[in-house]
């Protein structure tokens, strides 16, 4: 199996595609920039998804559902708004097809032209913000904790499986808060628990910091993000955190009577995350081998292959005994299955549970239930020992854990190593080039210098770090004063 | 509360709306067709999916994702398919927006026009039988056994709340198998969990039968239904499994190698319910005061009201034993909340609760905690009693089975009581003007005599019952042979 794969030094982009494709997780589909999400790839989104549902809900958000469509004129009603999103969208025009009249298929229908064309949404504030017009009058309506699991469409001309695709699956939380404070706050908290989630669960640190101005949301006040660390020294944005401030509710007209009876603009947050995390995961962690799955949230965290040989009563002891662990470790709510398929062999299951990244391998043979032993293998570090069968399920739960930590503390490692301070623009370039990672330096904190920068390198500001430590310098590229160094990377 | 609603008497149709818009469930948004979920109403939804989700992978299916655009033209590959579903449906033409140059907004970009357009999905046969062929080559690759959770859009031309939307949120199973005899099997089986659910959750008994040729899906040999009874004695179809044959695999040439090494075509099944379940939930259960949830898939389960009095300790002994209770039907798995909010009064949260459907509602005033009570009501009689709080959490959980199956017994004597035998014209029509329900006649088996029945009294043939009881009559129409009583209704 792992033959056919491209490794990482070949040919790195490669090596992602034939993981996603080979892994099982996802292909191109005949739409052009839509992917198929397939089984092994969406049970992985269902557990990040079941996992990330329940954060929301321990802080108090329930989930709502919003129409797909939006009218062409809400997207321009909030400036900065339309400029991010009007570009690149999916149109809907007609709300009919006929039969061609010249035979042959179906066409669409002239008569049948909307007379407001729709927008599949790109993102939601408009028409969410439209309906809680409806559902704001006074302080006693808010805060207004809201989050919605949907598909939307952004029409992204060059598409990467997972990491840019025009359709992708996300959930976006809308917030709706009587205070500023209060809108700070959720915005804020929101990243905490997408930064938990990332390290906790992917086992991928994060660098929780905030956008420039010119990398923010487009209507945001403020965009809060974590930044993540791919192998290949490319940085990516894992998920976003916005202070919309009074925009959306200037924009749609959203206004409270606060305690005091007097008439203010509601205050606005909204945060998200997307089926892009998936790509993260892959790109954090896998190796030359296949992919490499964090224990908690691995579509299954543990195989069992039986190793027969021709006696018949030796088999159905394998069976027996993995039939008994496959029982004992759901028990424990570990998701396990016993791959006694019969048209393939040991080995090309060895390679192929490799290749999907399944956390934990347990080998079962007569001569292991002779001695009352199994052969346990860990995908993270590709190694195996023989263990005891009296102790097995303790062993497996433990190095489950192991693993996870495992898995984080080697990205972290590999995260710190790549953070480099420099302090002069040809030290700038090189490790850019060179080493890659993150570039701690410092910028003049104009939006000319950063486009500058840009052009030059393709290095963008990943973000301001929360809690940045204030150091005067001067800017790498102009020599201008500077308060605080910032992250640059090349990113995904 | 309940004064502000429309009773059923008055008004059904208006009753039903009240219900939805008053109880929380939803709204209609900005885009003609197209709903907002509300929280309350999406909690219902989640729980019915929860259900459903874990049925599905009971059964051996896993959940993928599909795109959300069809090629124009996929829909013209199965004959009968495209005739079902070009009609109405979300043409995508464009896929950018510009700067209005005459000022104000945006435009459609006329150079951003698609080769050819996309159609949001109305069904996702043609979409996932062309990724089939991709993923079958030999019988070693079947069955595939999948199931998607999506939004679809139909433009439906009069459209109701949860009942026809033009986008809704439904399941959609596709699977494919090596024989036409396992196809079936599959098609009946889902159907079977769909009765399940519908009766041991939803507490709405359902008649399990199959439609005739013109009621069938668009693409399929059979297609299998439950049909439920609403409280105006019209049928509601609830639920659809279809066999597709060969037809889809026929279309997008999806063959196998067998055993022997023959090429054969793959046989399908498709089978899908929706958020329409909502709209039957409340017109099977609720009443002139509110919804009644039944308590298996209720958003809450219990609600706790306390009967504040000015004296202080009290008022902290009454919410020290609310808080205590509350964490012990939580222990129990039960969906509680404690309502002490301030700013309305108890009996606003009484008729709150009793709109919202709240299955169970527990006051607790500082009188009964003196003598050691709790007032418990439940919401499908509106009775109460004094319980002693000794035995209350076991007092609660009987009476939440009790509830759920009080309320199926109600509703299947209702629906036993609205089938009516007729055997002869002037009966069948007075029978669905009087009394509605289901009539079940003799009909020989023509569409001409469906189609002209239906002219005449607006009812349809909802389904020929599984198992049905052979019995020679004479058509209730034409008077020819027949071999069967079929179920006429009105319909949702």
């Amino acid at each position: 199996m792992a033959d056919n794969l491209t490794s990482r030094k070949q040919d790195y982009s490669q090596w992602y595609n034939d993981l996603v494709l080979k892994g099982g997780l996802a292909e191109h589909s005949d739409v052009r920039g839509c992917m198929v999400i397939k089984p092994y790839g969406f049970a992985l989104w269902e557990n990040m998804r079941d996992v990330l549902d329940r954060m929301f809900k321990e802080t108090g958000h329930q989930n709502a559902y919003f129409p797909l469509f939006i009218p062409k004129s809400y997207l321009s009603k909030e400036a900065s708004h339309v400029e991010g999103f009007a570009k690149e969208c999916a149109v809907v025009t007609h709300y009919r097809l006929k039969n061609d009249p010249n035979g042959g298929g179906v066409i669409v229908d002239p008569e049948a032209k909307l007379e407001e064309e729709l927008i599949v949404r790109p993102t939601s504030e408009t028409i969410i913000w439209s309906t809680y017009k409806g559902w704001i009058q006074s302080y006693r309506d808010l805060p207004i904790l809201v989050n919605q699991w949907a598909n939307v469409v952004r029409w992204e001309m060059r598409t990467r499986l997972f990491l840019r695709t025009a359709e992708f699956l996300w959930q976006e939380g809308h917030t709706a808060h009587a205070t500023k404070e209060e809108a700070v706050a959720e915005t804020v908290q929101m990243l905490d628990v997408y930064a938990k989630f990332a390290e906790e669960y992917m086992a991928m640190p994060v660098i929780k910091g905030v956008k420039t101005a010119s990398e923010r949301f487009a209507g945001a006040e403020d965009t809060y993000c974590i930044e993540a660390l791919m192998q290949d020294g490319k940085a990516l944005q894992a998920g976003t955190s916005h202070f919309l401030g009074q925009n959306f509710a200037k924009a749609f007209d959203v206004k409270f009577a606060d305690k005091n009876n007097n008439i203010e603009y509601v205050w606005a947050t909204s945060w998200g995350v997307s089926t892009r995390l998936i790509g993260a995961l892959i790109m954090a962690h896998s190796d030359d081998e296949g992919l490499v799955m964090p224990p908690r949230i691995a579509p299954l965290q543990v195989v069992i292959v039986p190793i027969y040989n021709k006696d018949a009563e030796a088999r159905q002891r394998i069976d027996d005994k993995a039939n008994a662990l496959v029982k004992e470790l759901r028990s424990q709510g570990i998701r396990v299955k016993f791959d006694n398929d019969d048209t393939t062999r040991p080995g090309w299951k060895f390679a192929e549970h490799e290749l999907r990244g399944v956390p934990v391998r347990i080998a079962l043979g007569a001569r292991d239930l002779e001695n009352n032993v199994a052969e346990v293998a860990r995908r993270d570090e590709k190694t195996k020992e023989s263990v005891s069968l009296d102790g097995l399920i303790a062993h497996v739960t433990n190095l489950l854990d192991e693993i996870q930590s495992n898995m984080y503390n080697k990205a972290l490692k590999f995260r710190n190593e790549s953070i480099t301070k420099v302090d002069n623009w040809d030290d700038f370039v090189k490790t850019l080039d060179d080493k890659g990672g993150f570039v701690a330096a410092h910028w003049d904190g104009t939006a000319e210098t950063e486009d500058k920068i840009k052009e030059l390198t393709k290095a963008t500001i990943r973000c301001i770090p929360l809690n940045n430590e204030q150091e005067a310098g001067t800017c790498v590229l102009t020599g201008n004063p500077s308060a605080q160094r910032v992250l640059f990377a090349r990113a995904y």
